[in-house]
């Protein structure tokens, strides 16, 4: 998501313009030309889950995108954190929403910049706790992937794709890390 | 921060109206009464480190802070999250920017939801390379800190404390551990 210039004021509705604030500011801001508010622009989190089952979570929940972007390929449940939920809260919503699935949340597994587009990407680990699935509108399929079933050359995500890798690296390892990477 | 609603469409100015959207969301938001654009509303982080200095780590760095809110308390280095930017550097931005410090960035600390104002914070260990500071216009005073002399009465912000109290309980155990925590 390239997001698009501000062109209006939220405050008044006049006519804003790009220009350095007159607080000291070091970046130019939406600063509106009739009531000198500034609006600020700043990245978005999005959150989710990779949802596991099975004798040492062998097999892992994918959801089959009914929506754009990246219609008819595959995700990990997740989307944008809403305001008064927790990383974590939104995380189980999204699994909730998209895969109609029940979970035990785990710890946080990865933190990804995806600063190109201004977006932080967070998935925590979650047990299943049980295998069957109730997918939402924005989900045409969900189903359990163990690793060589895993379509990687149709996932649709830069972040779902490292986040799959570290979890099958780590179970081979025995042990569940947490990572940070930068997408770019 | 709690923040006002918004009023008036960004991309065209007219009054909007908080409602459901017709898109099958099921959350009221802004939506433009002319143009129909709808307008999220989504958490922010907040970025900062824990700059540390001496044998074992056993000072850290805290700015005294000359800005509303909480002018006249103590903070870690920590600010918004810019567009353009990861987490790190931001970290590292504001820990420049607010303290003038050196540092040789290191692993994500803690990562704590306040969900209450719609934020995420973030702190990274950060070794000082030397103690040496050079603060901004947002800070009065920036100097070290041992676990005894920290004003624990006069910090800014909960999280801040949260992560102190984080730092030096890792310290004592021999090991800087990574930390997630509902502030509520």
């Amino acid at each position: 998501m390239q997001r698009s210039p501000i062109r209006h004021c939220r405050e008044c509705g006049s006519p804003v313009v790009y220009r350095l604030p007159d607080d000291g500011d070091n970046k130019p801001r939406a600063v509106c030309t009739a009531c000198t508010t500034i609006h600020y622009e700043n990245p978005l989190n999005v959150v989710g889950t990779v949802p596991f089952w099975g004798e040492d979570g062998r097999q892992v929940l994918l959801c089959l995108r009914n929506i754009e972007p990246r219609r008819g390929k595959w995700t990990l449940p997740a989307g944008f954190m809403e305001l008064g939920e927790t990383t974590a809260e939104g995380a189980r919503r999204e699994t909730s929403e998209e895969a109609g699935a029940s979970i035990e949340i785990g710890p946080l597994f990865t933190l990804m910049n995806v600063s190109r587009v201004g977006q932080v990407h967070m998935y925590y680990l979650a047990r299943l706790l049980n295998d069957r699935f109730d997918p939402g509108h924005e989900t045409i399929e969900a189903r359990l992937f163990t690793e060589d079933e895993i379509p990687w050359d149709e996932i649709a995500f830069r972040t779902v794709r490292e986040t799959l890798e570290c979890y099958f690296s780590d179970r081979r390892q025995g042990r569940l890390g947490f990572h940070t990477i930068d997408v770019g």
